[in-house]
């Protein structure tokens, strides 16, 4: 919690002497902040996962402070549950597409994002997001293609297309050096050569001085923030993105900001319920920080939202009418990374499962662990590995009482948030192609 | 389908001609609509299983059209999951209080409820809903209890609590006749010595010619929507008492109407996907006969929402990206019932099944359901029924990909849903006891 502290602390400080900013009053900042995976439950569980046990009243969150509405999620057949390809595509671009599809409409066509459009209008642009920066979410706003596996191809378009001759986005944070840096082309080498700041690691962003930057902080995606060095790096990246985005200049120009906490849904694909609430903090520590932008900043407008439900997640399971947020706090690390642990530790597992979780195993339960862990061997490491994670989450779902329905995506609708200019748009039922559309007539 | 439209003809007639009604403008009627177990799951699922298959367009609901803000639900312990009775006093009396109270807070005192606080203001008051009247939501705005359980001590309380010399609900209708007619007492012949008009028939509705009035309409809880002669019972119900409360009268009263759509939560309990939507149906109809009424009557608010989320439903379940309205539209009654003339017809069981689902199984489905129906014999036919139940429900969450966690209630935030006059009150996230904290003040 002391990073926590300390970044609050910093953001004051520097947003205290940006009230100047916004010489051009008539053109409004626009932050897009997505939540993926983030479904109803997920802000449920974080409101009682933060909750500060000292005080008798449930503590709000953010996401209290900031409600306006909720968006249906459907991509172009009403029937089918949504993926981040054609959830991303929508919110970008106001049009409803085909589950996978990035940037292009159901007939295959490019479409126009609110990224393209504010770029064509002169509006500085910045993309941060805690996944490889050319995953789904961010892509739509940025390439078109059929395909959201196009990794490779989907990376190229962030330096070949270009609108007024230079590339679309001015500061591009997050994960995906693998993509960049590859045997055929090295993406950072184009990026520098056309005045890129580049830097490879999160601890370097103060090195980063002004725009345009491009920051990759890992091969793929950043380290799940419940076991990372850096657990509200969106957070971070987004304290940094609005400092160099709002510099002073001869010829100010206004925003437009992609955010994505991007892991929310690996976590629910993950059916890891530490994991998720790791990855919300991040996010609503970001929206604390865009709310003490927006209050020195007023010509700015949030909207923050989900592309869709991940996971089926509820709050009590099998006739249990309890949660035990008490129990999700004291996990420190994703399942995996706790089996891996386990099976290092050998015979001395259960004090490694101690620190990790917390949670006192029943000893059936023990017994069954302790099976699993003398079974491994080289052989086949990775089937124990599997059985030993699938193990874990089976006791924090127990311990927690956290129900699943599935590994993959779910149709419910999900909450939209807003503050700042224009909020009360975004009020009420609408479609999350809605929300892109609306987000188009703030530009001009 | 017909009932439907035949409905709302007769609402649009009915209430065109009171448009002068509300001679107190000052004082605002109050529609309290309770949507049992309604998580946000409900609604979506509805969204798609009401659409007209004949328009491009998916159709938005009355729910999207009233959607303003979302509600907590927890009870007076944070990781606690509500249940309905604790729910209803938050939502009845503005208290947080423990699960299986009734109109009694933490410490077991008795609480004021809106209907207490509008009859002692001299409102006209009345309570409509699908359950016994005196299951916990409804009790909880009329009684006082440690234990939701003590249904006959709770309906003695409808009759015996007094305020200003007379019982505290003008118009009773709903179902529990067995808890009314008893040997020690009956609470029927009690409530007409009180000049109360009683009819046991949704059939006799329209022989309701003034309050006070008492409808008792089955022995505990109405029939499911799914395979009711009156699928649309709380939107019927509705009309009667909207009618019944505007009276043209010398001294013209406003009027609290308490409205439960009790069986959403039953359905989501039974895990019955096809259930379910029978009672959002009568939900959302009985939701547009208050919008017309209130259309017509604009010195009223409506306030619906839900008391918690029920059976941890999701749209899309075990990693299928998919949920199918059409199938869930063609399934003609409950699991239990299905299961019971499936078990009636024996060897035709596959016509029947066809006919009431028209679900083509795959051939080991057959071959189980073959296997279970033949098992059937005099000597375990209650065993067996409810094996069949579990395995019609199995069929129903493969064939419509329909996902549950519990057979329980969950945790998950709320929807709120308002119209009419000051429904910006309620905008933006809240715990539910600030709904009738809010309500309160409208009393005057």
């Amino acid at each position: 919690m002391r990073t926590l502290k300390k970044l609050a602390l910093a953001v004051s400080v520097c947003f205290a002497s940006q009230l100047s900013y916004g010489a051009e009053s008539d053109r409004t900042n626009i932050i897009f902040l997505i939540g993926d995976g983030m479904g109803v439950a997920y802000t449920s569980a974080y409101r009682l996962f933060q909750d500060n046990l000292a005080t008798p009243e449930l503590d709000k969150t953010i996401f209290d402070e900031m409600l306006v509405g909720m968006a249906t999620t459907y991509p172009d057949d009403h029937n089918q549950v949504t993926d981040s390809a054609a959830a991303a595509t929508a919110l970008a671009t106001g049009i409803k597409t085909f589950n996978g599809a990035i940037g292009v409409d159901a007939q295959h066509q490019p479409v126009i994002s609110i990224l393209d459009k504010a770029r064509e209008l002169g509006y500085l642009t910045g993309v941060a997001v805690t996944c490889q920066v050319n995953h789904a979410t961010p892509a739509a706003f940025i390439a078109h293609s059929d395909s959201r596996q196009s990794y490779e191809a989907i990376a190229d378009q962030y330096i070949d297309l270009k609108i007024n001759g230079k590339p679309k986005v001015d500061l591009i944070f997050g994960g995906g050096q693998e993509y960049f840096v590859r045997k055929d082309r090295d993406l950072v080498k184009e990026f520098e050569a056309q005045g890129y700041k580049y830097i490879d690691d999160i601890n370097k962003l103060r090195k980063v001085k002004k725009l345009p930057a491009l920051g990759l902080f890992s091969t793929g995606g950043l380290t799940p923030a419940v076991e990372s060095d850096h657990p509200l790096r969106l957070a971070e990246m987004t304290q940094k993105s609005l400092e160099l985005l709002t510099q002073k200049s001869a010829h100010p120009k206004p925003f437009l900001l992609m955010l994505e906490a991007s892991q929310i849904d690996w976590c629910g694909h993950a059916n890891d319920i530490a994991c998720a609430m790791g990855e919300m903090r991040d996010m609503a520590e970001t929206m604390k920080i865009i709310k003490q932008f927006i209050d020195a900043n007023p010509n700015t407008i949030l909207v923050a939202t989900a592309d869709h439900s991940t996971g089926g997640l509820s709050l009590g399971a099998k006739g249990r009418y309890q949660w035990e947020a008490r129990v999700v706090r004291n996990i420190k690390a994703t399942a995996p990374s706790i089996a891996r642990q386990l099976l290092d530790s050998k015979a001395n597992w259960k004090t490694v499962w101690q620190s990790l979780t917390q949670i006192k195993l029943a000893e059936d339960e023990q017994k069954a662990m302790d099976a699993l862990i003398v079974q491994a061997n080289e052989n086949n490491q990775e089937f124990i590995s599997g059985q030993v994670t699938a193990q874990v989450l089976t006791f924090f779902d127990k311990y927690t009482s956290t129900g699943w329905t599935t590994k993959g995506h779910t149709g419910e609708d999900v909450q939209i948030f807003s503050y700042g200019k224009g909020k009360e748009t975004f009020q009420g039922a609408m479609d999350n192609t809605d929300i892109a559309k609306k987000l188009f007539t703030y530009l001009k």
